[in-house]
């Protein structure tokens, strides 16, 4: 047993003990003596934070990617980042640690109620994590984003931003870019849709925050009247995003000035656009459309639906892009009333929205809230999984053809990120999979224990990186989930 | 100016730096501190505080109320304890601070981005406070409780629930017991009331916690499908609170397991139940009902209702009971486009349903949110504003005889204290008012700042308690708003 997995094991050790009792014990002798060092009463025991020795040294921070400009880094979302041979050890081997936020479960005890949908998505980081120079970003669904020391897993800082985040934060310059929102109706706007009328979705506050990078300190803010749960993709110094009242907006990084909305009269669930080919490409529901709008203009360049589908099961899904191809998953109705949906993976000419090609998964279940995965293309193969099944497949970008299945077992939200043929997988249960691409052999399972949604891991040098649904962000070297056995 | 008055002045004075300033400067010390203190990574910068020397001493406590068993203390919900010419003299002249939760906004600083809806209602603590043996508790929208020291402020200790807390704390015998939940839908919850059925209210964890009262230990939780965002009545050890889901539940203090639910249909918005006659009272949307349920069997005694009523007109209402006579105001259509809405005070037989007499307040605009306000009877008077017009009323509980009217101009939603013929009512402008009693003459008013909602204020003495919206408590000798000019 490494030093690390000992670590990891002895951490999880401790987190079955009850969290009430914890929460009693802990946090008793700081707090204490911040009630006795500061007289301004303003949120005094439950501050917004920054820990400026907790930052990386510049030397190790030079190893890490410098900017993070759109969900998971890239238009294929692959978030990998191997390290030179010149690089230190320490993060070429990986890093070990686990950090929790507010309001965490322990990873190893029970869902909140015994009841997955409610842990999974009113607690914890939904998304994934982002790592831009020796710091890593997380948004929780409890209002914060947490800049923690991505060597050491410390915390850097936090924010408070009264409502979910589910977004995964940008880096652009010294700016991080978070967005908030949540996926409910109030009564009066549900009463809308009975009589027929548009509405808009996400009560609260709705922000797009433009914090600074290593302090956490709010630059400025810009409001909407839906949520905004997806991540903004940032262009050439502007953001794009679409919203939960039926917008794409266009703001500037600098600013916080919009340059221009379009009204797609459709909401936006959790879709991070993407950008490619001079479009902004985004999944919305109310009418069920996957849009494309001209970078430039924010005019709709075309728009593209297939029947039978469920719920917000095209614009839950955040699209991938490579090589003129736009992909998408959504989800239909199957016909079977003993397993009435099915995921089809979508790819469509970027250029024209023609489909090209679609690969209907098998059916099953209905899915908690989020029911479809987030595609990654990487070296003309896209990985997909479905939250249905609790398959992982490839499928070749061009043709469509499949090329192999992988059957985890249990729903499978996030996308892969693939390093040296092998895809590294989170997903429901609680595990990270490894899986060979030349031929989709499971090489290991990895338990990290809770649970994962739709939150695509990030690897730098010989460090995984992953935030899940419990609360937690988990940083283990590779090495451990190839070595794990497969169950 | 006294000493008091300067301390709240200085106070306000100091809130008026922006908060982003403030949440970087203020924390880091003992942030630091904590940091190096701990190796536990379970919510370690975040977490439930436990503070037992900041508890109030015995001898001060017993001065206090020493239960708290319904919504603002009694089913009259006028929440006043004059103490004896023996107490301290402190607590007769009173005291004076105030406290922040987190995420609170300057009291004296705009709502976030100008809309009062927003802050209203997704941040800060919504109703109001209780008082027990020199422990005040309070919820918030954040999902925190919160105990303090009613006699300094200081935090004694806090719980977080994963949900908004939008209940008035109750206290029994050593138990904290509190209720949580939230107004909204999701949108397949939105798309069944479109297929005419049946649906939740409540997403996420809805919860009953009884908590330590000393510590904030949580002894038990029960859960529910739909949101608890009413309060609890504590009848012979058992709890009454009506849902999201549609049911009313009577659930054991002692251990938290279910006596009897009755399935009313109509889930319960932010109508907090009251008992009286045998009987548990409470308000229902959907379909529209107000109810009667036998508090040892369960079955609807009776249910009865009006026409026209709007959204959750007749459940957004606290009702109040005295000498077998339930009180509830509604709210609905006036028939007038520019004035769209009107409330309607309801006097009921507590027995049978009969509507003894009804009120109809002068029509308005729609008010955001929550549509009514909680009416308070003491001595033969009900008293009970409008959010709709902004006025106060008070009539004769027995014939319904309007007996004065007073503008103060902002929405009201809280309940009235009265003490010594003088009715403090803290109201929407985030001014408290004082009214004589015997005619109606507007006496004065004390601007605290921020908003308050359906917060109805505590008098333990010569202080007056009351929480708002934008997440503070604050403490004030009632003669500082007696003693300010009417404007």
């Amino acid at each position: 047993m490494s030093k690390h997995t000992m670590h990891l094991t002895s951490t999880l050790r401790r987190l079955s003990a009850p969290l009430a009792a914890l929460a009693v014990m802990l946090p008793f002798t700081v707090a204490a003596a911040h009630a006795q060092s500061t007289a301004n009463p303003v949120a005094q025991e439950f501050p917004s934070q920054y820990l400026p020795h907790n930052l990386p040294s510049p030397h190790l921070a030079s190893y890490f990617p410098q900017q993070w400009k759109t969900y998971a880094s890239s238009a294929g979302r692959n978030a990998v980042f191997p390290l030179p041979a010149s690089a230190p050890a320490s993060l070429r081997s990986g890093v070990s640690w686990s950090f929790a936020g507010a309001g965490a479960v322990p990873l190893n005890g029970p869902p909140l109620i015994g009841d997955f949908k409610t842990t999974a998505y009113t607690v914890g980081m939904p998304v994934g994590v982002s790592v831009v120079r020796g710091i890593l970003y997380a948004g929780d669904d409890n209002g914060y984003t947490y800049a923690l020391n991505a060597i050491t897993g410390k915390l850097i800082w936090s924010h408070y931003g009264w409502n979910m985040n589910m977004s995964n934060p940008l880096v652009d310059g010294d700016r991080v870019i978070v967005s908030t929102g949540n996926a409910y109706f109030n009564y009066a706007k549900t009463m809308q849709y009975v009589r027929g009328k548009r509405t808009v979705r996400g009560p609260g506050l709705n922000s797009i925050y433009a914090l600074d990078r290593t302090t956490g300190r709010e630059i400025w803010a810009f409001h909407t009247p839906g949520e905004i749960m997806p991540t903004p993709v940032d262009l050439d110094g502007f953001l794009y995003v679409g919203t939960g009242d039926g917008h794409v907006y266009k703001v500037s990084v600098a600013t916080g000035k919009l340059a221009w909305k379009t009204n797609i009269v459709s909401f936006v669930s959790m879709s991070s656009p993407v950008a490619g080919d001079g479009n902004i490409f985004v999944g919305g529901t109310y009418p069920n459309y996957f849009y494309a709008l001209d970078q430039k203009t924010g005019k709709i360049a075309w728009k593209t639906t297939i029947p039978g589908l469920v719920a917000t099961g095209i614009s839950d899904c955040t699209p991938a892009y490579a090589n003129g191809i736009v992909v998408q998953e959504a989800t239909i109705e199957s016909g079977d009333p003993a397993n009435p949906v099915a995921n089809v993976l979508l790819a469509l000419d970027a250029k024209t929205g023609k489909l090209l090609w679609q690969q209907r998964m098998s059916n099953g279940p209905v899915p908690p809230a989020m029911k479809t995965a987030t595609p990654m293309i990487t070296h003309g193969v896209v990985y997909e999984g479905s939250p249905v099944t609790g398959n992982y497949h490839a499928f070749d970008l061009r043709t469509g053809k499949k090329l192999w299945t992988v059957h985890l077992g249990s729903q499978i939200r996030a996308g892969a990120a693939v390093l040296d043929g092998v895809a590294y997988i989170p997903y429901h249960s609680g595990d990270i999979a490894a899986i060979r691409i030349a031929d989709g052999k499971l090489l290991g399972k990895k338990h990290i224990g809770g649970s994962f949604g739709p939150s695509s891991p990030v690897i730098v040098g010989g460090t995984l990186y992953v935030s899940n649904v419990f609360g937690w962000v988990t940083a283990i070297p590779i090495r451990q989930i190839t070595a794990s056995s497969a169950r």
